[in-house]
């Protein structure tokens, strides 16, 4: 990776906490089916997961809203369930379905005869995109990386797909809870080696979606989702101490200073929480990234504007804005209007605390 | 409604924060599908909605639960839709699919047009099944009479289903919160005559259940679900001062503080939260349900026992039992095991602070 001086550095400055002109504004799946660009992209690719292994079409959708909105950060276009498909558990992802395994792992031996996967040689796509959209991006904007959690892929690896109770992967915690660790502990192995790579292949920050630890108990959230995310985290942080990592636990905004406490550079927020609230509590250890709630995108465009507003105030209510990525508290839907983004960054950039 | 000296009054003196032998169990739905019992009436029935508007076998299932594991509460057997069902959008309970309204409210005419409903008239049902109920229990245990939140009421009568992203009910509120207001108005109204009238037929306690503010922002969830349960509290509790309300918004732990403002006499609490934290934060100005992962249940004795000595222990870190009510985080599911409620009642009575 050479280093390149960034035309835009907002998205590392605020996770830095160091000031800023104005408030920088990424959105969870930028490049997303809300888009008409990434609906011709990914019907040329044939589907989804053609779309992420074939560097090109990732990188030309990764740069597909940078283009048409000016977003101050580019997200790898990726998935978060790369991991468990290179270990062999036949990912399939299906529109209204959401993600499938085709081999679940509900027993000892097959958690015990996962590998490692060597991310060059097992997920060279993945690496290959983000040397392609990072070549590509020439320096305009940072290059977000990111993986799923330890938990959050071992609940889709055990479930076998989406869940709404999580049975077979609690069941295993409350039932099994020193197999489960193995099988946290093989996971949290592979997701340090794979930020690691895509740092080393050029991504600037980076990120861990936590989609399920918010399903968790206090005790068990801490036990098996967030202690993985701070090894992460701190070795992640030891290897690569100038890159910032995210933590975005959804529905996490209970335990907000605890995920503070792994060192991570900035906290993802979901709408449900007050920003003033989160700053108030952790104060400036952390960068804030959200937090609109993704349905104001479905509506007017006079509705984002009130709503996105409403966040940065409530980031700013002690009058600094530093330390705020905007963003929404979850991923773009499809059904939002491309027109509601454009009013949306527009509303970002010419806000003052 | 005559005045009946309890046997059993654990769960009145744990909401009014009283000292208490133990703490005293109930589980939400607990008359449910896991009872091999419940499945017979329910067969006999033939559907979940003639069952509810069957005063006698709603009575049966009511009592089910009690008479095998000995519980300190009763709660009505009924669904949270009887309100709308009763102004006409035509509810239909199928299993697997979760409710539907044939009718969903989708235009202001519609919203205008509503009926506020009479209790004794429109749901004498209801009223019916607590008579039954309350004289079938003879003072064994109170009875816990409960009705949706207006939010929650609202969000199926515009989605007209169980929903994921709330885009209509959210529409409404980003874009005619007005018209929102309205509908939240009518069915504050009606809720606030059908909680009275169930007090007035027999039921000794109330609970209002708020399944979906947890997906509301903060300031949108004070505005379009607490303000309403608010004004639900102080009129039900000025015509029945001497009546408990509990509060249970699913996802609602940040905000425990500004519902116990409300004036109600009891949180339930769901399962992410921990005891200790949110006593620490409402202190005794209210009591605490809850709160264990209703997913242990499909477990073993062993973890159960585990689970409901960790959320007791939680909650008792302080010394103090009082105002506590052992439940679940949520309704216990059709695969939890009989036998695990036989052990989580024994743990929780033979539970000392």
């Amino acid at each position: 990776m050479t280093t390149t001086i960034l035309e835009n550095d907002l998205l590392l400055r605020a996770l830095r906490r160091e000031p800023v002109e104005r408030t920088p504004i990424w959105v969870m799946r930028q490049a997303g089916r809300y888009l008409p660009e990434y609906r011709a992209t990914r019907k040329q690719a044939g589907d989804f997961l053609t779309l992420c292994k074939t560097p090109e079409l990732a990188c030309e959708v990764t740069l597909q809203p940078i283009d048409r909105f000016n977003l101050d950060a580019a997200i790898l276009f990726s998935d978060i369930l790369t991991i468990p498909d290179a270990m062999g558990l036949g990912l399939s992802l299906n529109e209204g379905v959401g993600p499938v395994f085709a081999r679940p792992l509900r027993d000892a031996s097959s958690i015990k005869r996962l590998a490692v996967p060597d991310p060059e040689q097992d997920l060279g796509y993945v690496m290959d995109a983000v040397r392609t959209v990072r070549s590509a991006l020439s320096g305009r904007v940072p290059l977000i990386g990111f993986s799923g959690s330890p938990w959050t892929l071992a609940s889709y690896m055990v479930e076998g797909k989406g869940s709404k109770e999580f049975v077979h992967i609690k069941g295993l915690m409350f039932e099994q809870p020193t197999l489960l660790h193995e099988l946290l502990n093989t996971v949290t192995k592979s997701v340090i080696l794979y930020l690691s790579a895509q740092v080393q292949a050029g991504a600037q920050s980076l990120m861990l979606f936590d989609t399920w630890g918010g399903m968790l108990s206090t005790p068990a959230y801490k036990e098996f989702s967030l202690q993985y995310m701070a090894r992460i985290v701190s070795e992640v942080k030891s290897q690569h101490p100038e890159t910032p990592i995210v933590l975005f636990t959804k529905g996490g905004g209970g335990w907000l200073e605890a995920m503070a406490d792994t060192g991570c550079d900035g906290l993802g927020l979901d709408w449900t929480i007050d920003m003033a609230v989160a700053k108030a509590r952790v104060g400036d250890r952390v960068a804030l990234q959200g937090n609109m709630d993704p349905v104001l995108m479905s509506t007017t465009a006079e509705a984002v504007q009130v709503g996105a507003k409403q966040v940065l105030s409530s980031f700013c209510q002690d009058g600094q804005n530093t330390g705020h990525v905007f963003n929404l508290g979850h991923g773009i839907q499809p059904n939002a209007k491309p027109e509601n983004m454009t009013a949306l960054v527009e509303t970002v950039r010419d806000f003052c605390a």
